[in-house]
């Protein structure tokens, strides 16, 4: 029971308490030899996601939904070292957004000491809830940043059309993939001291761009959800693909929209 | 036969039908313990491919002749996670160009629920029919798409001279080697909505360029081919190499052309 | 003992001789199964900084204190084929700062002819005695290089904010980790001719900045350490990432400190 | 005997006829299983340097000289993919230069149709007898193609000094290693149509820079050789690290030379 961990803090009395599994049952959520069950899949593309350059120094991650749970890197490590043992896993509930920091509501705690849980989970949760994604990834590629410098400050959005590879991002990040001739927009919010508080943030900029696939973060990086995790990384693919070519053309005077 | 797969439409009355292989016999199409058998080398090369750039976000791809087979690779899937069973066959005839979408003619469809034949297949029976070629392999590197957008609009095609690479390059594809003093030309042709519709516009350069080795398409990316699948390959890095350094000159206002 | 090994100089009668190590006593101190032992972890770090392009052509390298002992790679070898039968180990005392050229304080010397210590054993020593450090990493990366280049020789520091990056590096490299409106600042010191001439130039640059994580050595590279060698391969990619990020946007005229 | 062997030139009446060897007798040279072995290591270096972008399309290469033969790789074929039986083997003599298209000198041919022994052979032969160097390695990199057009027409070497990494190039590829404050020069020839015809100009520059480490050549590549392979391929990486650097200095209109 969660009051009994030492590393989970103690629920208050008005909140209810969830039943938190502990060892063997535990483990039962991250133990598969299948290598796409969402434990393995986790560590294996944080692996490939280390080489493009996207998790580096600890930033960045994925979160898997599969059926009702939830499967969190932890936060603060180096992502291409994780292994099954350190992954997080929580309920999956429309209506409750875990807050950072508790671990009240967690399935299952890595036992190593020290491992936090991700402090994007609000932000992951945005894309379960309000686009019903069955992945989630945040990368601090440096294409995503650099645009986000080069387009200016005062720019509340990326668009680029007539670019064959807006054909692999789909209309909200989980509908019909995009046309060539169609524009693509993501939304740019402005980062925060804390990555929890950029959860409203994200949430209104989904809402006001209802056919957005991603979330870019001002000097930070983006967020790029699908309905299943190999949605997800192709969307990742096609739009870090786009944010590089974004900014070779920013940089070359060539304009993003149109095909002149 | 056809009609009794589920995912495979039926044919027209007025349409022939051919025999579609099935279960065991249609597996042994795509089953060898030869590293460089088609289906194998399919699935290697385009690893290799992902990791040059050439087809992240599912783009890209390699179609190999092997007799009077012709192997593919789906279409819309993650070319780096691709297995020897996620192959499509086609029987190879010079007369007919498989339909898109339809896969009335194949010799072996995956089983595996929504695989569908690469959009590409039609471009690749370009390369096959009118210049003989064993392979071809499209990509959609930044190298190729931004050389067409820093060469403007007006652009016809990409010439370059007086650079080592050039000398793996073939002319037409398929004949003897170009020299250090040669100029390499590469047309380039516009983009269409959908893939199949660059079929005509592909057939067309190739027949004014007869001595060209690949086709640009601008704002997605080339096709590139070769006798065999190793002669595409190493044309298809030879290109590249010169789509890069072409970026590179251009960006540095140096001239393609002569040797000042 | 010392006296008795060809390949190590006899100490002067007026200092203290320390009792060398040989054979399996020697080689117990660099042979483990565990992949996280010193001697396993330089030879696998090395491989992973040499891919980064940040150790080629013999330059840079890691060193790890662990207990009372430091292990050091040798110098002017391929760094990406290291093995642990190579790595020279020395006692660790806060007071005695080995001199490069003399191996009579070391308790373990590879028996390869021709193996020397590496030349930075001092500057890491200012990590492991000024900052308590458990890990030193020093890197010849481009982006470090080019940056000490691109700020112009009056420059004694690089200064950057407003970049998420930041937040993975600690105050003094060892202590808490900044915020994402702080100011990070990395002093620039002058090469030598020689690197171990760097030593005090490098101690008096983190005297004087006491909340630098890392010293940029201009023309040359960059010296980063950490509590732990987690510590110190996270800050090294995250300065790595901050120094590459700084050259592209003083090459696209934007401003590194404020957010406009 | 050489004229025994179908893809053998029969020698003419009038010049020596050298003993080639068949069979086993042949397979003994590249059999081997020390990865250290030169016919081993060809395979795993080219299979590194494709890595490096330094020897795709077939372009590049590394001949190693061990005692009294030489081994080099095949012409024309994907160096990432050799293998040991695809070496060639030749005796080592200062006084025969080895005439690329005739086989008659060679100790072992690969059997494997097709299979031509590297256009670079003489060129090899000058590092090899100029330099006594034990290895000599080529490449296309682009850092050193690009830096020899951004050097213009008129620059007949590169010369570069403060650089940290000129400290792992030795004087004239084989001697003691350069100094910090040392300026660096590599001499560029002009290309020609065939690669052995760079042979004489290739030479030439050799005993006009004793002191150099390195050949570039104009829109080709580079040249480059040591005492052994390790020296040799540090060597390559440096040089090629100071041609990168050397480029981005230029584009950033930074001076070469001195410390301004």
């Amino acid at each position: 029971m969660a009051s009994s961990s030492s590393n989970v803090a103690s629920a208050p009395a008005s909140e209810p308490v969830r039943a938190q599994l502990q060892g063997a049952e535990a483990d039962a959520l991250i133990t598969s030899t299948d290598p796409e069950h969402p434990a393995n899949l986790i560590c294996e593309l944080c692996r490939d996601f280390y080489t493009l350059g996207w998790v580096t120094g600890t930033g960045g991650g994925i979160s898997i939904r599969h059926g009702k749970h939830v499967y969190l890197a932890p936060s603060g490590v180096q992502k291409e070292r994780i292994k099954p043992e350190h992954i997080f896993v929580l309920p999956f509930a429309q209506s409750s957004v875990p807050k950072p920091g508790s671990q009240r509501d967690f399935l299952r705690i890595p036992t190593r000491v020290g491992l936090k849980e991700s402090a994007c989970t609000p932000l992951f949760w945005n894309a379960f809830t309000l686009r019903s994604a069955g992945a989630c990834i945040h990368t601090h590629s440096q294409h995503a940043v650099l645009l986000t410098l080069l387009l200016g400050k005062s720019a509340k959005s990326f668009r680029i059309s007539h670019q064959e590879m807006i054909k692999g991002v789909r209309l909200g990040g989980s509908g019909k993939t995009l046309r060539f001739f169609d524009t693509l927009e993501v939304p740019i919010i402005e980062n925060t001291a804390d990555e929890e508080d950029l959860t409203e943030g994200m949430a209104k900029a989904m809402e006001e761009y209802p056919n957005a696939a991603a979330i870019l973060v001002r000097r930070h990086g983006v967020y790029i959800w699908g309905n299943t995790w190999e949605q997800a990384k192709i969307q990742a693919e096609c739009l870090d693909y786009l944010f590089e070519m974004g900014c070779k053309m920013i940089q070359a005077g060539l304009p993003l929209v149109g095909d002149d």
